[in-house]
């Protein structure tokens, strides 16, 4: 099981920043919860809606509640004219977390969060319309298609899938994508939630905190490692050709993306479902490489350095294997884990207090300004 | 002088989150210091483009090198035609806030920093073109028209004015400007600045960073306290009635906007610089309705409850006698602020490691997911 790091050092590590209900990470005897709940239990029994109502709601739907609350984000998948007509200005270049920031953004113009009352529907919005909005924008950019977002898909998952390739996904594929949904809902104060908290500590829109929360989950050093860790796996031919890679690239102290965590110290507990998972659509799909040679680049850190896969290497692998382009990778994350910054949002609304840390001052003592041309 | 606060609580107050070389905010004998200068100083004797280059470059600059930064800045003011599409399809309902940061975050897509060694370049480029940005937006949804953002004007507080009302703006307007736009610039670890810095510690892009600084600067308890700061004051008839309308929302609890600080103890230096231009604004202006409210508030507000007006109070009066719609002032603040955020996303950039603090679990403990038909 994992247990927490001893935390201290930059970056506010193990400084408590505020409270919350919604999860714990790393606390001994359980990985990972939300409200209460393991992970690993939620990804085996549960679709995503149900564990977006519990993160939203505060408890797992009944049948009833499941099958209102999944009509209710089915109604809200339209895409507002205006916001086709941005996305359709992005060129095909740009980078796909700034097509969702934009996104998001212009949706706060569109439909303003006018009320905090307003803020369940400004959510549900949001985790209805994502999946086709990106998806809008790459098939335009890139195939020169409008498609259709208003599809048959009955969750989330499926849009995703569905958008994306114009058809029905597989069953395996939609199990998947529930799974990778629920694994990436809620992470207690990551960088992106941290930034959501931050600024609903203004009491600032939604739509301002989830604009916000992309941005952070843009880095390289957060969500966009799935990415990262596909850009490295793909060049890599065979297990040892893997091993070799890895070997060079820690002689030259470079980081290694999907490895390591700020808070867990012996294994991310999400990595056993997603290589699972993994493993099994490598059957399917008969080409085993890219799973074989993430689990020896898994063996090789472990080995090496004591780094263990996080959530997000055993990604990389699933979500080539389910045909997304990598450029899509961390806006799926988006999608899912927009549950759990806008829950988070609710919760400091709750109980807030601007968020206004301190600075140790490193600069030049008191001076006085001199005139322009004396200076030099 | 402004002193600190005894810091404790909620919202990271007082806790350090990081280093700065940038500024001091409520050190004994200075209420606040951009890289060592007095704000106070560098208001009565610079321009806001000397002011910028400090914060972002580390030293004032030269007479040639001064003019050197304001030609860049002036080649870099054209709106590319797809940021003017997008402008185009915001309504004029929109927050004005919402537009900045979705014109920042189109800004992205099309001029993305792809390396941190564009850092400066893109900012540079957002300073040139944010007044235009919110001006061409602000004209076309307003009056129908699309402006040209290629004018003469010699700086950014110019070309803000310029832009918003289609005329060279007079001397006096144009100085006020300059020093508001100081005042504004930079500010420690404040909220949105704060922002910045998580979204930076992902190494994330400069247009992520800036877009989640305007999303928490748009919140009433930050930057959007000048704007209901003006909601306030414009009813008020006369100070008698200023004072009774205060003590009535006294009575009733009311949060008064522009008053109080997270940092500060007793003042706010920038306070009294704004107030002055306040004044001299009134007396051009012939009516001084609001200038005199104010200080009668100020007044009230200290004797009842020892809360002293901070940056935005007073910035309210100035701005309306300069003829600025109160939905523009938050993002004249952008437009200056803008400089701090650049500079602590370049020193987070520098020594950095991701800003993940923990929370404070106060959850339900540990509990099995129960099939769904036997929920509820
Ligand atoms: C997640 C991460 C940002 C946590 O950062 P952190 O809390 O600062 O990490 P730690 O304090 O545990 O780092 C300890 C040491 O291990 C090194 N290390 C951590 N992750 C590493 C990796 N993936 N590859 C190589 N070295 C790594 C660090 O550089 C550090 O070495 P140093 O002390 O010489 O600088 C970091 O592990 C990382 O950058 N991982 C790769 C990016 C990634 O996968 N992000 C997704 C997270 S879900
Ligand atoms: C700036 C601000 C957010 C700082 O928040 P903070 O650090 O939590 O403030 P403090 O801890 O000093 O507050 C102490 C008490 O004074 C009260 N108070 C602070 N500012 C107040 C104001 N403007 N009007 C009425 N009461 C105020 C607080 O409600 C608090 O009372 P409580 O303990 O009963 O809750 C706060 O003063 C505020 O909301 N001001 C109005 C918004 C504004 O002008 N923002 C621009 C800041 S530059």
């Amino acid at each position: 099981m994992a247990n927490a790091k001893q935390l201290t050092g930059a970056g506010l590590r193990g400084q408590i920043a505020g409270k919350t209900a919604l999860s714990t990470v790393g606390k001994t005897g359980s990985g990972l919860t939300y409200r209460g709940y393991d992970v690993k239990d939620l990804a085996a029994k549960c679709e995503f809606e149900e564990v977006a109502y519990l993160i939203l709601k505060g408890e797992l739907p009944t049948s009833a509640e499941l099958a209102a609350y999944k009509t209710k984000l089915k109604a809200m998948r339209s895409l507002p004219s205006a916001l086709k007509e941005v996305l359709e200005r992005i060129p095909a270049s740009a980078h796909p977390m700034d097509v969702m920031r934009t996104g998001c953004s212009m949706l706060g113009n569109l439909e303003t969060e006018h009320n905090f009352n307003d803020q369940q529907d400004a959510t549900d919005r949001m985790l209805a319309i994502f999946p086709g909005l990106i998806n809008y924008w790459y098939n335009f950019s890139h195939h020169g298609k409008r498609i259709s977002v208003e599809t048959d898909a009955d969750s989330v998952a499926e849009q995703f899938l569905w958008t994306l390739h114009g058809e029905k996904p597989s069953a395996l594929h939609t199990t998947v994508m529930q799974a990778s949904l629920i694994l990436y809902a809620e992470h207690e104060f990551n960088a992106s939630t941290f930034t959501a908290r931050v600024c609903a500590s203004t009491l600032s829109d939604m739509h301002s905190c989830i604009t916000g929360a992309i941005g952070s989950l843009r880095g390289p050093l957060h969500g966009g490692a799935n990415e990262a860790a596909m850009e490295l796996i793909e060049h890599m031919q065979n297990p040892d050709h893997a091993e070799e890679t890895l070997m060079g690239m820690l002689a030259r102290k470079d980081k290694i993306m999907g490895f390591g965590h700020a808070i867990y110290a012996e294994s991310d507990p999400r990595n056993a479902v997603i290589k699972a998972w993994s493993e099994q659509l490598a059957a399917a799909n008969g080409d085993t490489r890219l799973y074989d040679v993430s689990v020896r680049c898994e063996a090789v850190m472990w080995r090496e350095k004591k780094l263990f896969c996080n959530a997000d290497f055993f990604h990389a692998s699933a979500y080539n294997y389910m045909g997304i382009p990598t450029k899509l990778f961390t806006p799926i994350f988006v999608c899912s884990r927009l549950t759990g910054w806008a829950a988070h949002v609710m919760e400091q609304r709750a109980d807030n207090r601007i968020i206004r840390p301190s600075a140790e001052y490193t600069g030049v003592e008191p001076r006085e300004v001199a005139p322009i041309d004396s200076r030099g």
